[in-house]
């Protein structure tokens, strides 16, 4: 299978300082509504427009089963990850009482669950295999697999895009898959492997010496080219695979990335090594209680809206996040301006 | 005019392990919702119940203009105090789009505006004076309009309690009244005044020392006998001490109080001087970017939601962080447990 091209340009900055002006000429000190000030300038420029909206969020899970939980990574079983797909589809979930109250839509997507769900209503079927490979050993996803993750990616967000969805975030399901982040991390960003390596869904201090050691093994056994592919491939998982073909895709379409936690701030940090430009079109939900995480936010340069100590995953993080977006949104919009509302503007 | 007392204790504790065992139950890993789960425990407390909800929210602007303006120590003209409250009306203001964007309903108070404002519709008219005395020379309220601010803010949330509110938050609009705030604090905490005194609405660094100079002198000249309540009157705001009473009311009520920036931190920070036992009913919506104001907060152990580098008043930071508190609410009454959605419960 062929290797699918994103056309990722950063969003042309000519309309800055109109937005700016904009912003300045409303009911307020100037610079007084800080970061609301900064996402409706960067939404903005995204957008091409002074008016800026965001229009029927989406956000995707992404599950997928992981060969190296077979070493004892993870703190839980594996069978938690079919089992969290069906209470996503019965709205128990984390995810799904921050959906229902930010009325944002949500598709789940099996991508590599190692479970028959027998076409389970509503479950998107993207199925590439019953979880990856065993890491310790071998590659856990091959090249075409990377290839079918990417495309199979990218369409599920083409297909929301064409909703009229412009703006979107990810989330994913998937024991074992802090594992394959955290490795991802230190071969990506050179930060050393223990910096990266966290608590995951329970572990205590002794856990997390285990997992390094567990890590530090399948990290020293690869013999592969050291490319950016090959390492998301030998050490992925499929769920985040195809998260890193939804965000290409959304920046090709000029959506609003709304990123969460460890996980998906590591795929974010996958696609920007393959498409920097990406990054301009990211917003960063939160910082999240994952050791590793706020290493690979500073690597980036990203300022999370959010530090709640969170660490559920699903994409809770991003979705806690969005009344922010929102709000920034609703400013620039909806606020009156000094002319308007005549109110003695006190600043040049 | 008496003194009013208020009857504040602290919520009953007993119902915390049960408020823990139930979220502990709900499917995720135990602690991964972070600061959500602490809110839900707090606000299951102050509710005494399991299934805690929000109800009828209400925001409540009191405004109110400072002799002490006279004197230079605000970078906007006085005139913009009324200029705004017409802009609240018409709701074109910064807290107008977020009351509207979380559907808290509003009631804004003329506590003491040097404005005839001619009986202007839905403005609550409890004006107590056409600005404060000039606290260079002269204590800026009087104990009998001291007791009429507090008795006036608490009537106010009393009205909000009988419409079924169990939610408030406070915000002011009052040219020069982040200096009064400054004094407060210093005398409050014994924190050095230079660490208390900010840029308020838009001064440089050389405005800022201005503000300085002119409050140490003001400060200096202070020839009271040093109690709390001689302080707040001879410092203070209409606006402010309104906002207490209506502080003090809700905590008495049983109401859960969500708190903004600079000002409203020092109106609940005073609060606390009289009744220590209403910080247990606050949320701190976010640190604002007034310099003193992560002071202030770090002396009252208080962990904002937000960081915004915001610095609007109104109460802005404290609605744009509001339906986080939603989400904790949410999180506990709508997600499911490991049994219900049989999922393996991982961890004892």
């Amino acid at each position: 299978m062929k290797q699918r091209n994103f056309n990722i340009k950063a969003p042309e900055k000519r309309i800055v300082p109109f937005l700016i002006e904009k912003i300045d000429n409303l009911t307020k000190p100037k610079g007084s509504l800080g970061r609301l000030e900064e996402m409706a300038v960067q939404i903005g420029t995204i957008q091409q427009t002074l008016s800026p909206s965001l229009q029927n969020p989406y956000h995707v899970i992404f599950g997928g089963d992981h060969g190296i939980t077979a070493e004892g990574v993870s703190y839980s079983p594996a069978e938690v990850t079919p089992q969290m797909v069906f209470n996503f589809m019965e709205g128990g979930a984390g995810i799904n009482f921050l959906a229902r109250q930010h009325n944002i839509k949500m598709k789940v997507v099996d991508s590599g669950i190692n479970y028959d769900f027998n076409g389970l209503d509503r479950l998107i079927d993207m199925k590439v295999r019953k979880g990856t490979r065993n890491y310790m050993n071998e590659k856990a996803i091959t090249l075409d697999e990377f290839n079918l993750c990417i495309e199979r990616g990218a369409q599920i967000v083409k297909d929301c895009h064409q909703e009229c969805c412009n703006v979107i975030s990810f989330g994913e399901m998937g024991i074992g898959n802090t594992s394959s982040s955290s490795i991802w991390m230190s071969l990506l960003t050179g930060i050393p492997l223990d910096q990266c390596v966290g608590a995951g869904s329970g572990f205590d201090s002794e856990g997390v010496k285990r997992k390094y050691t567990i890590l530090k093994q399948a990290m020293d056994n690869y013999k592969g080219d050291g490319s950016i592919v090959d390492i998301l491939c030998h050490f992925g998982g499929y769920e985040m695979i195809m998260a890193i073909g939804g965000m290409l895709q959304a920046a090709e379409l000029n959506m609003v990335i709304l990123i969460d936690g460890f996980i998906m701030t590591n795929c974010i940090l996958a696609a920007s090594k393959l498409y920097p430009e990406v990054l301009k079109y990211c917003i960063f939900g939160h910082q999240g209680d994952e050791s590793g995480h706020k290493y690979v936010l500073e690597y980036l340069n990203a300022k999370p809206l959010l530090n709640f100590g969170m660490r559920l995953g699903e994409g809770t993080g991003a979705l806690c996040a969005y009344p922010l977006i929102d709000s920034a949104v609703r400013m620039i919009n909806e606020m009156s301006t000094f002319k308007h509302a005549k109110v003695t503007k006190y600043f040049s």
